[in-house]
């Protein structure tokens, strides 16, 4: 760690940029847009993956691999997917290059033009539904439950590390069923995994909801949407499980004969959670020392610093944290000993705050002798001498109120910063300021929230699915059914 | 299963790639020469992901991930790869879409032009040593040995189902040493981890050796290759890694500074395997019945078929089948009970002969009364009645079993299709007929080499790494330090 983070309550964006440098998640590559996710970055992700195929795979669902590139012509099949994904792809024109008969480097061969465009997938409902045409004839064919991890690129202009990048990691799950109650079902179970998952392991609460026309999925019927409050009071839309309806079984023409004998268009839906969930993991939780990682992901979840002047001294260190590795590594905890010797231990614990490690522990020559340890924790540094005798259990323990408590803070964050509002001038004041999730009435047209978003930035995030009291928009005074969720957003 | 195979002995690539889809492994995509990896095959790459990524992390290795698209110029920074890359690499040009005028569909904006063109990448030694760059500057920030796993392409003309597709899986290790030596034992090392595998797994045995130069990795100094043995006599490279020498660190300007203070280039490999595995599995064992699969890989271990008449007499032994089914898990057995009612058991036989479940367990009335159940393997076709006690023990061993058989019996074809044959016209006979490994001597000139493959599609395998017995080569009769392996090949 060469240097301190900027502060978050100095520069929020600066401070989270820098810290994911600094923490050796990711950087930018020399292609615009696209990053490189380093192997502590990968680690997070990678233990994410594990635990989401672990709940998609416990409710039926395999894993398939569908191709990266997409027939140009499939987009035009469904009329508003083309709309929402057309402007922000890359698209493969030729297949070779050549060397530059001037002698400078290789450039294009334009004899291996392709007849027609691929386009790398921003997603893949048009290439599976074009795949599941072959795949189903009958009801017995259904349901289909299909999820792939993959990458896909949307060439989005402003990007940002995890949050926005024109490639990205993710999961996309597509289903196929007989009937539309059943395609819904499937659509709410997915958004209740993504809830139970980001407040599990991401211990990070969501608000969940439906959103509005004007910000649902490209070809969905319905979006519904897991929404995590950032602790700079945005809101970050962390997945989405969408409602398909017939629209791709129209495009694509996919039929099955029904039990009963009849032709009938299939029922979809499409779910997906991104690396995206990397970038809300760090603006939960983490501070201006550096990241805080939940335990259940954490690359590493305990850190040992030898503390010793003589190299006698870290022998005998090494011989009793050997000791205390193999008992934590019994339990199944992460650990890591750092006796590298070009580092100082304050070095070392300021690099493993900055990486966010949940606990670390320090042992030199005194606790050889005291048979103790020295404990840190990094989500509230508070710091206890512990004796060496039942550590593993006591750290087990340990490891899950840390968990605990990560997702309390967060949820009390939240609740600090949701607010109901009647009043427009408070609204926009709420909105200008702390930030936060605002519960308010809204007369449910496009036009009033396009006018809301322009005066203050601040979006639907998503329409409670539970039934409301009544009220009037806050923006036109006209009537409405229940209040919706407003913030501003990444 | 609706029709029966075309045998191997009528034609064998009809029989592989009618294999490879009744089997429901993959399939031919919409997209010329990409595949679509069907649940079931992925399964397959799924299990060998898990055992490689464990290996490689019992070695020191990370994964990490780079992006998909590399900036044209890279590719003209190493003379030598960028002749053997840039013939099959699909382009990327524009990053947009719109609204064809004329109403049909969309074209591409050709105001999106890309400045620089980008690759899809057919593999990442350019994009990773240019990231490199920034990540060395000292011998304390070396080895570096990360590992992704990504899809690639390369724009092949004749493409078949995982054995050379467009779009392909794989996993990509790209180290960084501070010495030669270091470098070249990590080259080995991947090299041995990918025959263990191979070997362990697969239940293929696989001969090392060095390539040619003209059959080496664009950019190596060296490439090492696992070599298999087809059952049509052909042989399958089913894995490589690459001595880089400082070739990258040369071309991307990456130099550290020494324990000596000095300023040195970095020395490197890589080393991949790839869903082509997947391939060789399936050609390595299966047969006219369809595949065989080795139980450490196969999705379903075991199966178990209720053979019944009425309603009542399936609930009893489905009661059963879920004992049997708890005691095999327990013991971490993947098992599939098979209990849908529109088909007839001697279907569903015939179907998990065809998918190469290694054990089929079939269950009826009378085996109720006697506590016994039917087993019969896929490997031998042996059925046997066993007692139910202790079943699942009996299971166990007999797993371990079929892996060694399997891996026994491709060890035998392959002792019976190997030659050292010193006349060359004896070779071109084999070479004609029965096809297998040929060890024979070579002159060590590409022109012989290539004479060679030009008469008779025998290409030079590898180059053994023990020292040999000298002689005269087969085709120009001047001396030879050693034996070289000869196959027709994939």
């Amino acid at each position: 760690m060469a240097k301190k983070l900027t502060k978050q309550s100095e520069n929020y964006s600066k401070w989270y940029n820098e810290l994911v440098i600094s923490a050796d998640l990711a950087e930018n590559s020399a292609v615009r847009g696209s990053m490189v996710i380093k192997p502590y970055g990968f680690s997070i992700w990678d233990n994410m993956k594990i635990e989401l195929d672990r709940m998609f795979k416990a409710t039926g669902h395999v894993n398939a691999y569908f191709p990266l590139f997409i027939p140009k012509s499939f987009f035009s099949k469904e009329a508003s997917h083309v709309d929402g994904f057309a402007k922000e792809c890359a698209v493969v024109t030729h297949y070779r290059l050549k060397n530059d008969p001037n002698g400078k480097g290789v450039i294009v061969d334009e004899t291996a033009k392709l007849e027609e465009e691929l386009i790398v997938r921003p997603t893949s409902e048009t290439i599976i539904w074009s795949t599941y045409k072959n795949w189903i004839q009958s009801y017995r064919d259904l349901p289909l439950l299909i999820n792939q991890w993959a990458n896909v690129v949307r060439w989005e202009m402003r990007t940002r590390l995890f949050l926005r990048t024109a490639e990205f990691l993710w999961q996309e799950g597509h289903t196929a069923h007989a009937t539309k109650n059943e395609a819904l079902e499937e659509t709410i179970q997915m958004l209740n995994i993504y809830q139970k998952f980001a407040q599990d392991f991401l211990a990070i609460p969501v608000l969940t909801g439906v959103k509005t026309e004007s910000e649902r999925f490209a070809g969905a019927d319905d979006t519904y949407c897991i929404e995590a409050l950032m602790q700079d009071g945005k809101a970050l839309q962390a997945g989405t499980s969408h409602f398909l309806g017939q629209n791709f079984a129209k495009a694509f023409d996919v039929q099955f004969q029904s039990k009963e004998g009849k032709r009938e268009y299939v029922w979809a839906s499409s779910w997906g959670v991104s690396t995206r969930l990397v970038g809300a993991l760090i603006m939960a939780h983490s501070d201006d020392k550096g990241l805080v990682l939940p335990p259940k992901l954490a690359p590493d979840q305990v850190v040992i610093v030898p503390i010793y002047r003589k190299e006698e001294q870290l022998n005998q260190i090494s011989e009793k944290v050997a000791t205390i590795i193999k008992e934590l590594q019994a339990k199944g905890i992460r650990v890591k000993y750092d006796n590298s010797d070009h580092q100082k231990p304050g070095w070392k614990f300021a690099e493993y705050e900055l990486k966010g490690v949940p606990i670390r522990l320090a042992i030199g020559p005194r606790d050889l002798e005291n048979n103790t340890i020295e404990l840190a924790r990094r989500d509230t540094f508070e710091k206890k001498t512990y004796p060496q005798e039942n550590l593993a259990t006591e750290i087990e323990n340990l490891l899950e109120e840390i968990q605990q408590n990560i997702y309390d803070k967060a949820l009390k964050f939240r609740e600090d910063n949701t607010h109901y509002i009647d009043d427009y001038q408070k609204f926009k004041k709420i909105i200008e300021t702390t930030g936060g999730f605002i519960y308010a009435h809204w007369d449910g047209t496009a036009e009033t929230e396009e006018k809301i978003k322009s005066e203050t930035k601040a979006t639907i995030r998503f329409i409670p699915m539970e039934d409301g009291e009544q009220g009037k928009c806050i923006y036109s005074g006209k009537p409405s059914a229940k209040r919706v969720c407003f913030a501003k957003s990444y």
